[in-house]
């Protein structure tokens, strides 16, 4: 038996409200039998940066032909298109704003459309201020229940989807500079930094004015150090051995992080 | 095939605990095919309007003969009735405490019970402090197993439910006045105010001092700027572009917004 | 028709980020016909005992043969083991840290195993850090899927299971001696007394200075006044009738909790 297609949803909506329970309600409406996960609805107001790199780390975690639905949406109810975005291993709906940029660096567009159909809308008048219920939602179950991607509206080019860039990696002699990209709930920073850019032999990281010694696990360092180790996504990371490196080191997305060769 | 039936929870029991866990469990048990959907979990302890609103909002994007339970209970384990009551289009299970009066000012009660029979309760000895567990979670999915309304409990009148009633609009010369009846978690203030409180042609709206301009969508005023907009749930909104206007405009639930016609 | 395997959450990691998200994508693409029910996810960082706690009382409330996954884990790469126990009721998977031992004093544990068998990991180097990603969640669905618990690694013997304990009730003449054990998001503080632990006859609770008169539910006492009652989990508890009593008492975890004969 075909296992039930699988949709994430990816919101800034908060869980305080209905909202994403009207998301599930939408879906359960055209397609009963689709599997739901949350992989977050606590992105910060707007916050596309972060949505950007929840979607890039998590998307590797599920089953080809996933449908990945992300709703954050500053422009709801300006020109910005919504889209829907055939990958290798899964289809990706929401707005064309660079939300899904990190999941395509790793993974390119295959094919995208402009969602034109309203027949795969909530409503031939969907609201201006949220197209998660009217359309994404809608347009997600109406792909589980095997409505092509082609029948959703106009093919456009991959090439001409928004993206989102992060700031660049750069290469100054014996140093590499990156930058914390991400911040987690534990205080972690996470880089954009990855193991292609240590040295070789024994490094460490350097964030303002402290040193972070290299290690694998949090427990090599005493209770309250920090260190720097390659995380869970293979990401440079700073931590703080049972704290925050976010509170304690005072740093926060766009911080600078250099790694060296250990002194 | 029948789709699995529908069951959805709103309560305020945060998800700090595993109280919302222990329903699911108790539902599972009993009715294992059962989806469960919710709504939310963060209404702030024992704030009867939010969920009143929450449902009211939600109900229409679900399928028909979903299953809703609420449980924002003030009064567990006094006199209050439990109750289960038919409409339209749903079944409402919760305390009798004005809870689904939104909804049924939407969607009027076909039929209701006065839930009595212990063999579909977790226990014929519930505890005094959580029926969500004991009662109302073991009745909806006893519903969702088949089970009839009527099965339930004895009969009542649904003119004797309980009602929350939220302050009335106010028609006052060319000028309406309504108010604050929710705050979401964008600070967007939402208004009993709808769509046919409005005078013929332009409009504002005006809260404290601060005159908002009507809108179709948040960017058609500045960022940080305040305007009015019809939201998508069909009410009269007060929001700031790309900001809080509950905490700019220091609004809260309860307070008076003026519809006028645009100077 | 059996029903789907049914699989509980329980960790430290919020929803802030998209761990959570990324464990049920493992777990659905192990065995997609398993269903999954988070427990909660707002533990503490690293609070094995308000872990410990949840578990315990949320377990009683799930199917005979329910998979628990608890990850809370501060020795996560380290030499700590990873387990999964077998009891009457249902099997245990995560780190053995003590997390499962409010479970086991209530269901003792009939058989257990060191994660060794790498063919149920997601990969055969796990991460040093996320191995609730990379083990507890693959592991869980496997079983889920039917893999025996014996298959998953070399047997151990269940007194060797690591424990947390909780301080000890202590009797002194007329007064018993307990202590808080959690506080929920209601701010009611539920200690380790029971009700065999209560005198016959009328009997009140001393919570340092605060004498609280005991009650069968919330509404006995005036608003705002203090009470104790046991709750729905057969605990001893102190609460504010519509207050918080963590705030009010200015109480925590560990603090004593007296009971004696009713003044």
């Amino acid at each position: 038996m075909t296992p039930a297609p699988l949709i994430t949803l990816l919101t800034d909506f908060g869980t305080q409200d209905a909202y994403v329970g009207i998301l599930k309600g939408v879906i359960a409406e055209i397609c009963p039998e689709a599997r739901v996960i949350d992989l977050t609805h606590e992105i910060a107001p707007q916050d596309l940066l972060a949505a950007r790199f929840n979607l890039l780390n998590a998307h590797p975690y599920f089953p080809p032909g996933t449908i990945h639905v992300a709703v954050v949406d500053p422009g709801v109810g300006t020109a910005r298109r919504g889209v829907a975005i055939q990958t290798a291993g899964s289809v990706l709906v929401g707005p064309d704003n660079g939300i899904f940029s990190g999941i395509l660096t790793a993974s390119p567009a295959l094919a995208a459309v402009a969602l034109a159909r309203t027949e795969y809308w909530r409503t031939r008048l969907p609201s201006t201020t949220f197209h998660g219920r009217d359309i994404f939602a809608p347009v997600a179950a109406h792909l589980a229940q095997g409505i092509s991607l082609a029948a959703l509206g106009n093919p456009i080019e991959p090439q001409s989807l928004a993206t989102l860039e992060i700031p660049p990696v750069v290469q100054s002699g014996q140093r590499v500079r990156g930058s914390v990209q991400y911040c987690d709930r534990f205080g972690n920073l996470i880089t954009n930094l990855t193991p292609e850019h240590l040295p070789n032999g024994p490094w460490q990281a350097q964030l303002g004015e402290h040193i972070l010694p290299s290690a694998r696990t949090y427990s090599e360092v005493l209770p309250s150090q920090p260190l720097s180790l390659i995380g869970s996504h293979g990401w440079l990371e700073i931590a703080v051995n049972g704290g925050s490196a976010q509170q304690q080191l005072q740093a926060s997305v766009g911080t600078c992080v250099w790694i060296e060769p250990a002194e």
